[in-house]
């Protein structure tokens, strides 16, 4: 996941309006009584989490696409070839309406790249450029480091850092207000006239592995190369520091950004039985960073969602709507596949009953964060009862996807797979985000929990009151 | 450390001719009531324990050493200059005797060295030469690679492996057994007709680290390169060939043994007030592997055996017999440090009471582990309980160190420092053993641990039994 603080905060303020359409839904959610659904839906609830949980094909799935392909920065030939392969796979498994819909993607390249520690003494320094970032000159660029612990400070000293290779060493205290540094630290550090900086990677553990991700650059402001070390690196250059010993780095990045390339967002669904033009949407994101293999972020949710329709499809489950998976492009640096959905399928936004990403990893699920109108939030949680016997059950305020984002900007409820995160962080954007930091079984339990819920909701005698969050 | 297996086996054989001279010293053990220990020397304890734990001064120390030094593999320019600094600061320290005893040692060096996958995508390998490996051809080796699981997966398919790169995929069992394909398994494969060994790196966590240490060739065996890849690639390798997938590595090492390198252990003392020919040993080794920075192995257990002395003359507290501190050189891959003390020392092994090393990182004590002869036990099981109150007054059977086995091989007890060594092997060799992994309030207690052990064992009325352990 992305996540940038912006986006969400964009979603909320939209969703202050969405009372509105939610009272004009809540005459039609009246017919639903909530407190049916756990015996109504149990038996079949209870056959897809069997199913799910029956044997490993999720993760094996999930290997294939890993291993085949590694990982899926937008614009490269390795998520083209995952997206064809998915669309393939899924005309296998007999899901209906398989298909591409075009999405242009920003293209970023890294090109090679490194640092190094020159002074006080000569170190390689383990690093990534920084998703946008443009390179640095032909022959790096090697000046002294200004180390940093915030935006305030330097700001305070904002004198020392001119000429310097800027570096950020912020620890982490959330993603949400750490990676602040990562987003905006080039135009912090330029309007400073630092030539070039860098960032602590944002991770909240480390065995001396840089993490990437996403930033920006202001067009009022000179556009310098970004960079994330090592927390262990970023660390001893603020030691140095503070014993006022000299640090220089040597800075070396071929990085760019070249035209805008072709992608797909690819769907496929199990199509509903009475009102097919109704959709639940169940989906992850199939680009990834450059790096690692993309499992954890956000493979494994891809693969998860598309598996939890496979098993409808496979036990012969057809709900009254349609469930519909969507493996997303262009998650990471743009958010364009989940904006072209939002804007090719505007017309039939309100007839989106709910949209579902999973995007914080499928590690043991826990349930889902619910963002829509209050009076949708006693039957998801009803259907969550459904989940309690592999403790997934939990149904709570906030959440969405950075994909689904756009749709729940026009009103359409949405809700994001809530797992065991203690260590996403550990691996996000890292070369460590291999297919082994996942479990077979949690993902499984993940299909079973994204599966129960779709098809449930899909399937109810009346939609879920539509309309945005009213907090 | 390194703990190699081999060289414990030997220690423990020698330790079962111990009981002979137990026996000889018995009598003068009768002496010492064992129950009296804590009363008398409560006081003195709790003036080390409060003076460790009462600042960070270990940690800085140490901080000095490995952001000043790096990393200070043996015959590396960077082990002579931080084994100078170490012996100038001790004398600043205004410790007793404080030079150096020169050793020959070993000197390896890595060179430049990648590996490649490029059969079924192109992608970077992390990986680490292992110590001693010779390097690859200029141009580096580019062979098919066959995966087995142990050694006797190799047996079993031992004609799969000729002409091929072999990389065992062992998962981490515990360090002891698992080391066995770092140690050998070059000779292993090459007995099979490989042309190059890869090992999945020898740690019980990764976050996409390789791993290096010590490897061994038979003379009697072509000697092929022998490196280590991360976890998490040597496990995607093992997919790839379970699922038919070709694998085909690209390796480069320009790893050479160069001619043998002068080195020094570095120690200093408080000299014993009555009887300064008697001596207490307390060290670690300040060698590392050519990576990440040695701070938990084991600049840290160095600098707490030196702080312990520090503390003690700080203090004005001077014990019966001597009290040494020895910086070891030459751990990782000789032991040359060790053997040359106990060979240029040899007529005054008897004179010496007890060696203590600290050689498991400096994390949270727990107390220590102690190969002497029965008679010492309930003595320095005694001396434990000073230690109670940080809660690192176990004392139990077994324990030691490389660093001082040449000396326990001897007959002088042996007793390593144990601490929580729970995340040891995720740091272990390599980049993410840093300063930051280590915490100042817990390498402070571990100072404290090894004062108060060194300091009453130095000043019990009648020395310590002598002879090895009869287990």
């Amino acid at each position: 996941m992305t996540r940038t603080p912006v986006r969400f905060a964009v979603a909320v303020a939209v969703a202050a309006i969405a009372p509105l359409l939610a009272a004009a839904s809540a005459a039609r959610a009246q017919a639903v009584d909530p407190q049916t659904i756990p015996s109504t839906y149990r038996q079949v609830a209870d056959r897809l989490i069997d199913a799910a949980v029956a044997n490993q094909h999720a993760y094996e799935r999930l290997g294939e696409l890993v291993d085949r392909f590694g990982p899926r920065l937008s614009g490269s030939q390795s998520l083209e070839k995952a997206m064809d392969w998915a669309r393939a796979q899924m005309e296998q498994d007999g899901l209906e309406n398989v298909r591409s819909e075009p999405v242009m993607v920003p293209h970023w390249v890294r090109g090679e790249e490194s640092a190094a520690l020159v002074q006080p003494w000569r170190k390689d320094l383990a690093m990534m450029g920084l998703g946008g970032s443009v390179g640095t000159p032909a022959g790096g660029i090697t000046a002294p480091v200004y180390v940093v612990s915030s935006f305030d400070d330097l700001k305070a000293h904002a004198a020392d850092a001119k000429g310097k290779i800027v570096l950020f060493d912020a620890p982490f205290v959330s993603y949400g207000r750490t990676v602040a540094y990562r987003v905006n630290g080039a135009i912090e550090a330029a309007k400073a006239g630092a030539v070039a900086s860098l960032i602590r990677s944002v991770a909240s553990y480390s065995i001396y592995s840089p993490h990437t991700g996403v930033m920006r650059y202001d067009s009022a402001v000179r556009k310098i190369p970004h960079a994330a070390i090592t927390v262990e690196d970023a660390e001893m250059l603020h030691r140095m520091q503070d014993r006022g010993q000299p640090v220089v780095v040597h800075l070396e990045m071929g990085a760019k950004t070249l035209p805008d390339a072709q992608s797909q967002n690819v769907m496929a669904e199990v199509t509903g039985r009475e009102k097919p033009d109704e959709v639940v949407i169940i989906s992850g994101h199939m680009d990834s960073w450059d790096v690692g293999q993309g499992a954890m972020d956000d493979g494994g949710g891809a693969v998860a969602a598309w598996e939890a329709v496979r098993l409808m499809h496979d036990l012969g489950l057809r709900p009254r709507r349609t469930v519909r998976v969507v493996l997303w492009t262009n998650e990471e640096n743009g958010t364009r596949g989940g904006e072209a959905y939002a804007r090719d399928h505007a017309a039939q936004l309100d007839k989106h009953v709910l949209a579902i990403e999973s995007d914080g990893g499928v590690f043991k699920p826990q349930g889902f964060g619910f963002s829509g109108p209050d009076g949708a939030m006693p039957i998801v949680q009803q259907v969550g009862k459904l989940l309690d016997r592999i403790g997934a059950g939990s149904v709570t305020r906030g959440g969405g996807g950075e994909d689904i984002s756009p749709m729940m900007h026009e009103g359409v409820p949405g809700m994001g797979l809530q797992v065991d995160g203690e260590r996403y962080f550990w691996f996000h954007h890292s070369n460590g985000d291999t297919l082994d930091k996942l479990d077979p079984g949690q993902m499984a339990e993940c299909v079973a929990t994204l599966a129960v819920m779709a098809y449930v909701v899909a399937d109810l005698p009346e939609p879920l009151p539509h309309g945005g969050s009213s907090r």
